[in-house]
């Protein structure tokens, strides 16, 4: 089990945006508990409610931080009522959340690695909560607080009651529908109209499609994969392996999402390239 | 009076975004003189020049800090005018800001628990302004820096004049019209359509309404008040304490705001149900 | 040549946003080189990649941070091409970005104040890289931890290979087209929809045009300068020196660039009153 400094790292996701002051609020409660935390604003801006996409985003990029990392993920449309709070132990890190499938994709990916170190709790243990719990903001009132405990150095083990799973993410999986072709759908639209999908550099290996591809969307068939955007004019649909290794649609100096009009949970297609269809 | 840590936390509220600089330029304006000052994000989405929904954010969350937070707040359409600049010391924090209305809040809750405990002070002694004051941007010449040497210690007394006044929050003030009849306004709208209103629990209390409440907006009569957003089907119009105390109308999965087509400032009345509209 | 505290500051100017985890990826891959780091967002508001609108805003506000600061932009449509990645040193703080125009305004600042001491890197030592360089994410792979490594102490010259130029910031020069006449643009608008211009108080000086000036833009005329947006009723289309020394056009209580429909890069000139025009 890992030991935390006192200058442990806590990012903080949630749907609540930055104009209202209920990031602030959970940061005061943090402080007044782990005076020395540094504290991380991964993200703010996931769609109201959206689970699926919170999930993508922190398993996304969570890996970049320095070990022990707690990450905390306040995407809770369902607080107040019976779903669990929980936090996941994994050798790089500890997740904080409810359990309606928020922390279920990177978990997943801890547990793909290495199951036995994974160690899953239901928060129970009011003593690492606010005095009084309100039914409307766990953020402040548990998960921060939680987080911040565990930042000051409680023992993870002390936190609640051991269990042994949690939801999974509401999330359609990449499929292969027949040979060479895969179907996946869009998990988040970035700044740039970049069109995210949960198809990754693996499924096109695993799948033994490789990067010679043909994406489908809408009416579009666009060719790739390219290297980076400015291997090709602006304004040119194209399609890249991403920062993040996943496979997403982009437009250089333009939108992909507004070009094609799509949006989140909008379905794509994605096949081999046919040696006719090669260098045309 | 308070004496504070080099550690002191320091948060910012402005009406200034995030997208330009000039939140940035403060903060570098307070780690110049306080390097180990702790800056918080409070928010920077009050409306351009809202001085009574920065009044309510203020109130709204900052006793969630730790005791010494140095709260500053730059909504100031008057910046550079005759407009006094001020700070108020309580026993749980300091305000910095203008003296237009943007502290009264949450220096009034200071006053009704301790008024002798809070001290007043016009903000005169240059010593700890930058050394040349612009005439439109006193959030990085004087409120930043006067912020951050409280930050490293400087006595509050020797910040200026003392002062017994403040200018109050233009905002209205709860009205009980007829016996259980209250007439409140909206002050805040958040991220996810919730309208936060001034009526609180207390005043729910205080003139004998209760819980079992009918709220009238526009053309619609809304019942409640239900425990937390799960409690009710998606869509539907209802109203709550929310997690600051006020009274607000939400709409589970949806916006609020939106439906009812309201925005910062329009009025509402909150009456108790009538036995007959008990359980319809 | 400056050297660095482990407690450095490290600010980021990004045309991410903020609604994306790419910021927060990179302030973990800081904090896992420089866990005592002080991160600081400059702006990520930056039109996706505007250069000359980062390069100016770099340049407004670099000057109100602590000495040693390393400011890194990360506006970077050529990511993954031959352009190069450089850093400037100079005596107040250090800049970190592609060579594609971003750092120019600031080092160019720098090289006119004291030419000599502005030293010039190509960052080619992979050793203060990410062990994986990505096509698409130089600010995560290449940017961040060579700023981190700046933070932890690391040497300037180590970095990379000296060289001697950097390339310019593709904006128009204030061009003084007559006697009393300049000719400028606008390169940036504020949340306030403030117009900020490249046209600074020195070269109204400068040109001897001073501060009783007519703005043509559009087909308005607009007298000037004011002192503060509160000398002028609200809702008037007003001038003044703003906060940065740059000539902007401001609404009181409104927005300066709704009102008359303009944009970044938009044209305007800025004449002497003639003496038949003084007193209007």
């Amino acid at each position: 089990m890992n030991t935390f400094t006192a200058n442990a790292i806590i990012t903080l996701t949630t749907d609540f945006g930055l104009d209202d002051p209920y990031v602030a609020i959970m940061k005061g409660v943090i402080l007044g508990i782990a005076p020395h935390a540094t504290i991380v604003d991964y993200t703010h801006g996931v769609e109201p409610g959206n689970i699926a996409q919170a999930a993508h985003l922190l398993r996304s990029g969570c890996q970049y931080f320095p070990q022990g990392t707690v990450h905390v993920v306040v995407v809770d449309p369902g607080v107040g009522s019976d779903r669990r709070a929980i936090a996941i132990e994994t050798p790089a890190c500890t997740f904080v959340g409810p359990d309606n499938g928020v922390l279920a994709l990177a978990a997943q990916d801890a547990q793909d690695v290495g199951g036995e170190q994974v160690h899953i709790i239901e928060l129970t243990n009011q003593q690492f909560w606010r005095s009084s719990l309100s039914a409307t903001f766990h953020g402040r009132d548990l998960f921060a607080p939680v987080a911040a405990h565990l930042a000051a150095g409680v023992a993870f083990a002390s936190l609640g009651q051991p269990t042994d799973t949690f939801v999974p993410a509401d999330m359609q999986v990449v499929q292969c529908i027949d040979n060479g072709l895969l179907r996946g759908q869009i998990v988040h639209i970035d700044r740039f109209g970049n069109c995210i999908t949960n198809i990754t550099r693996y499924d096109l290996a695993r799948y033994g499609i490789g990067e010679q591809v043909i994406v489908e969307i809408i009416d579009q068939q666009i060719g790739g994969l390219i290297r980076t955007y400015a291997d090709v004019p602006p304004g040119r649909l194209t399609c890249l392996i991403g920062s993040g290794g996943n496979l997403e649609i982009a437009v250089p100096n333009g939108s992909a999402a507004a070009m094609l009009g799509v949006g989140i949970g909008d379905r794509l297609r994605v096949r081999k390239v046919e040696t006719r269809e090669v260098g045309k």
